[in-house]
């Protein structure tokens, strides 16, 4: 039996334009209303009274897929994701997927069966490519498919050239940037382009360390990384995380940061909504980029137009880990 | 027409029960089978072919409410949570509630006509009593509500015994528990309980500040009541951002932690998987409190007996807040 995902696909429109159309909900441009009658007649689809009706009182739900809620940044975004589809009526599924590529088809094989009607996703296991098409109503953080899918990200490579704005402006005669990368291709790699390329402008020397993930013992690594850079002034950390790393590998040292050596983070997430950030960061728009999300998978669903790439500007946080100027 | 939480009122079962009588699931003791069968005669019950077999397809869905899934106690429960269901089969709704009765209420409604199949909650919202009942397939954490609602807590008597304790060992004399207070009262109030209580015994002198919610200037009121009393030197903190903040007065005012006046704090979350705690607190099994839920939450689900008050235990953690031994 032909279902709506069969009528979508044959008429080369969104799901979310067949349900429009099967709902009269309106909407619906002349010509595209002939394309997804035609695709109707073609398959034979019978929406199903009973289901239909169902799925009417059911669905308007959404899931949300991250690595872990257990975690500051992706604590904040679902906070703001869920709040924001609640406002819009829609209610929000969290999945901590832990990159378990497994349990991210599991939410596409719902949303590919109706019974879910969107994801907003921030995803880096590896097989899911396959899976993910433009015809589906998801919206992803970070990271870039291949063909038409919606990605929202904050402006990673202006972010690595604020840092290092910074850095030189503050005095750092020789600048380290210090991150990780995988083989998954995302936004983030862009933080470290934007970062040397600002600093070979300025003929500022830069030093890079950059480790292959999983990293074993990233203390060991940056402690080595230190001792043979012993005139690295100012870090570039990948992420807070990471940054908050190399400031207990520098007080173990016994380098006072930031007057030996100025520390700069990336992503500003806070662990509550009353916490502070205490060293200096680059903060990425993380309410925005949920706020976002939420209107381009609602657009998606709708059949409207929507934006294939959002980026959202940064700015920088001055904490205590950098001079003040 | 008579719903399945008809039957189960009539037959004064838990909605779990006719469910599985209607799925053929079996477990059912026969008077309760026989009770069922009475009631479904008595209200002409006709469980719906479709809407079931679609139900059968589309349940297994529980919400989780919590005030909020930005802060570190509530993420990393939520993240137990999640996992927990997830490997029983269910799916998580995520809802932050910010303590708005409402919020709380509409879930309530979807577990009475069976859309989601329970709730694990923390509420702390006034109005939300009237709507609980042992009827519903609900687990609540740290607040005991009216009849036979299960509820599941850290040892919180034990938690202020064990603080009280550790400080007296650590040589503090004058000893104090900071804390608020709201109209909903909670499990966690037996913090200052076990506190006092212990302190009696030992005959050593403490002193209290307890503040109404909503706090206007804690910091404030914590310095004020430090330069009232300046010769606290050990602080029991109602959670670990009380303990925070105390801390932050004390460096304010140059007095050290732990030489001056050593602090202990209750939760114990941490804010990511790998980060560490850094002051001494007591820390509550969270992970344990997830699993717990889930399995009292599913037993009530399935119809088997639960306990309807669970208390875990606690333990302290040692950090950079207290002296050595």
């Amino acid at each position: 039996m032909a279902t709506m995902k069969d009528v979508a696909k044959k008429a080369g429109v969104a799901v979310g334009t067949v349900s429009r159309f099967v709902n009269n909900k309106g909407g619906i441009k002349e010509s595209t209303r002939k394309k997804v009658e035609k695709a109707i007649a073609e398959l034979n689809f019978q929406p199903n009274e009973a289901a239909r009706n169902f799925k009417t009182q059911q669905s308007k739900t959404i899931a949300l897929i991250i690595p872990t809620i257990w975690h500051p940044f992706y604590s904040e975004f679902a906070y703001h994701v869920e709040r924001e589809f609640s406002q819009k009526g829609y209610k929000t599924l969290l999945c901590n997927s832990q990159n378990d590529a497994e349990r991210e088809i599991n939410y596409i094989t719902m949303l590919e069966k109706n019974k879910i009607d969107g994801i907003v996703a921030i995803t880096y296991s590896k097989v899911i490519d396959q899976y993910i098409s433009s015809t589906l109503p998801l919206v992803s953080i970070d990271r870039h498919f291949t063909e038409d899918v919606v990605t929202i990200s904050s402006d990673n490579y202006a972010g690595g050239q604020l840092a290092a704005q910074v850095l030189v402006d503050r005095g750092c005669q020789h600048c380290a940037y210090m991150g990780s990368v995988s083989e998954i291709e995302n936004e983030s790699m862009l933080r470290s382009k934007g970062f040397q390329e600002y600093l070979e402008k300025q003929r500022t020397k830069t030093t890079f360390l950059i480790l292959n993930e999983p990293v074993e013992d990233l203390e060991r690594e940056i402690r080595q990384f230190l001792d043979v850079h012993p005139y690295i002034d100012g870090v570039f950390a990948m992420n807070d995380k990471w940054a908050a790393i190399v400031m207990n590998v520098l007080k173990e040292m016994g380098r006072q940061v930031p007057e030996d050596v100025q520390v700069i983070g990336y992503d500003g997430a806070r662990m509550s909504k009353d916490a502070l950030l205490t060293h200096s960061t680059i903060r990425q728009p993380i309410e925005e980029m949920a706020k976002r999300s939420v209107t381009e998978l609602l657009n998606i669903i709708a059949g409207s137009k929507v934006n294939s790439k959002v980026v959202l500007p940064v700015n920088y946080f001055e904490g205590n880990s950098t001079k003040k100027p």
